[in-house]
């Protein structure tokens, strides 16, 4: 299963190299945008995830020999272009929003500067893994506002694709969240692993004291017990009895989760277990989170909302080419007029400005690439475009665990520096708005 | 990236194999069901897909050292379970549902019998391949009933995640498509690959003009050319001056696609282009599919809505545990009781009745093993349950490329012997009900 991220890409990418191989109008340099133009149904703002996993990808991107063949055997391109794609590697600028940061419609996440022919090979690529990953993000930072102070955790893989999955344990760390269940996700980005047991464990013993008593052997006191297989009471009762009052915590599964956390609380500090933990889960978003405010629950475990997006599993992000290189070599701005697809042509700068400490407007400046180095923001402007690719050298601050701790921090942070109302739950429109000025 | 599934799994998996080793419950012999409570509301029938995809994961579900490592380092499991995880094999046997087969509330989609050691490693892998696999599948299913005989082509992949978009080209064609935009997909499969030309292709050009005689010169004018960059009248004129009326196709992405794909249609036929097809795209699902079945369309790419399900991005799957060994070495059926989600327990058999050539119910009958093998169906009840793996041996024929063909064939037979509203988008019920019978 060793695949290069070369093949995850639409045949079209490959066709128009090939005819502008062919043409000649593959050398020309291009930038390219990656934006949205609106943020889901009543979104307040979105959370920027993937930045970090593009890189990765792009490391990793080349084409083997198998690749060239299927590519030559199906007439994806012509023979020309097998040797042009033979050492291709991406030798192109990255710059774009880092992860962690807030966007909102037609904030420039990323802009791609190379060739033509460079650039269009990454455009499904670049859009798969920003789409989801920030759908994702996006979602989990909407509930860990509505969770306040208790930490929420990743266990939604068994309901999105198992490679979705790792990404998203990823993407929810980003967003705000303390941990995952994944594994791979943990190994492969050094993530906090978390878990309780599942019923089936609880069932394949002859009875839950059994099972509670085999899950406090292996895995020590300070377990959580799964408390919803059978009875609820029976099984708190059970599970103080095994374990006594340093009993770790509980997880209920199913039911009224407000009301079961009240009564199961009220159980254990009545057995004298004060310090055991409430984990709940069921079928948890942000709305939920929310009303689960007043109850005694001390964390919260994530699923399938999460890894969906909560509703909202794609950003619709799109890859346009907003500039290139004319047949006089010169650079010139260019924009599609497609029937409200219409883009903003040339290259773009992006600042956020704030009064009394709060972001007040998005600024996404455009223009060609001498209008914008002579342009000089306002003063207090955050600037949002970070480099990650300078001239096809990765920089690798952006890559690994580290980068997604840091991003961790910084979506607080950032969102923290918006109105308090992108931390509400209330339909509205972005939170702050985008203004764009063409120079 | 040569990752192996078996680390594609939440961590309570390994942490309860390691309990259930200690104190031997590993070793009992476990039957285990996966099924879907309800549909996504208002779904009549879902479609079964991924199948094939678990058994290509089973075949490569291993641990390697670094694996191991990771699990003995992180603490995961014990020294004694590492030993255990060394050569381990999947050694059970599943049976199912056929890919391509419809699926309802209920319906037994996977039984996994093995020990509870072996098959507690599975659960999330079959539950991430089942659930995302399925919910594409069965929007596909919709969206190809809609578009009537129009063929539908998968262009989603930048709307999910890279490898998302991989399972998404497969379980589509498996769900009606006809082929696929992704390059990865086509050569893991051999699925049929698509393409016309994106707008930066248009752009990248000093005019419409040599874009299009630039493509038509690379690819022939059997090729499907772009025409909404700018104007599409224009761009109609053009791309026939350009190649002739032998012109193969013309794609429209964006406006009215009814009002402008009739326009182009009278456009074409004046120009004498009466065989150029039209292609039409943009955030289609299954409604504006139907809303689009006067329009003179030849042919779909379908994106967003297909690859997130259409609004039902998971199929809510769950793996249960439903009979074990018991203390005494006897099979026993056990199910948790958790509020609203209970279990039925026992293995299951389910079978399709019909009458006037027409399926009427889902039969799905449990008991023990005894109890099955002892019960009739009656006559004309079809069987639904295929055997995948036997004792570890991998039936191959429910793998590969012809796998794919096979349940694309049998979805269309399957679909026609359901009653006629399973295709209509009226919002309701299950089209046939699922009938439990506990022996």
């Amino acid at each position: 299963m060793d695949y290069s991220p070369a093949l995850m890409t639409d045949m079209y990418e490959y066709t128009m190299l090939d005819a502008c191989l062919k043409d000649g109008t593959a050398d020309r340099k291009c930038v390219f945008e990656v934006f949205t133009r609106h943020l889901p149904a009543g979104r307040r703002y979105g959370v920027v995830a993937g930045t970090g996993r593009i890189l990765d990808a792009l490391e990793r991107f080349h084409l083997d020999d198998e690749d060239l063949r299927f590519l030559a055997d199906r007439h994806v391109v012509s023979p020309e272009t097998i040797k042009w794609l033979e050492d291709f590697h991406f030798s192109g600028s990255i710059k774009g929003y880092r992860e962690g940061e807030m966007f909102f419609p037609n904030s420039p996440i990323l802009e791609i500067e190379g060739t033509f022919g460079e650039c269009t090979l990454l455009e499904t690529l670049v859009l798969s893994i920003l789409n989801y990953d920030s759908a994702v993000a996006s979602a989990a930072s909407r509930m860990v506002s509505a969770a306040k102070d208790r930490p929420c955790m990743d266990m939604g893989g068994r309901r999105t694709n198992e490679w979705s999955a790792v990404a998203a344990a990823r993407a929810a760390v980003v967003g705000g969240f303390k941990g995952t269940a994944n594994l791979l996700a943990a190994q492969m980005y050094g993530l906090k692993a978390i878990g309780t047991a599942a019923h089936c464990f609880t069932l394949v013993h002859d009875s839950e004291r059994q099972a509670f008593e085999s899950q406090i052997a292996a895995l020590g006191k300070n377990t959580t017990l799964l408390v919803d297989t059978y009875n609820i009471e029976e099984a708190v009762k059970t599970a103080v009895e095994v374990a006594g009052p340093e009993l770790g915590g509980v997880r209920i599964d199913s039911g009224d989760l407000a009301l079961m956390a009240q009564r199961v609380r009220n159980q254990l500090d009545a057995l004298g277990a004060t310090n055991t933990k409430i984990t709940v889960t069921n079928d948890l978003d942000e709305y939920a989170l929310a009303a689960l405010q007043t109850a005694p629950v001390d964390s919260y475990g994530v699923g399938t909302m999460l890894v969906t997006g909560s509703g909202a599993p794609t950003c619709a992000m799109v890859y346009k080419l907003t500039e290139r290189e004319g047949a006089d070599g010169t650079m010139q701005t260019v924009a599609k007029k497609s029937k409200n697809k219409a883009t903003v042509p040339g290259r773009k700068l992006a600042y956020r400005s704030y009064e009394y400490n709060l972001a007040d407007v998005e600024h996404v400046v455009s223009g060609s690439e001498d209008q914008l180095a002579a342009f000089t923001p306002e003063e207090g402007w955050k600037d949002l475009l970070v480099p990650f690719v300078d001239h096809g050298e990765i920089d690798h601050q952006w890559q690994g665990h580290d980068a997604i701790v840091n991003a961790h921090k910084y979506r607080a942070k950032a969102l923290a520096e918006l109105p308090i109302a992108a931390q509400s739950l209330m339909r509205g429109d972005p939170v702050i708005p985008t203004e764009i000025t063409v120079l």
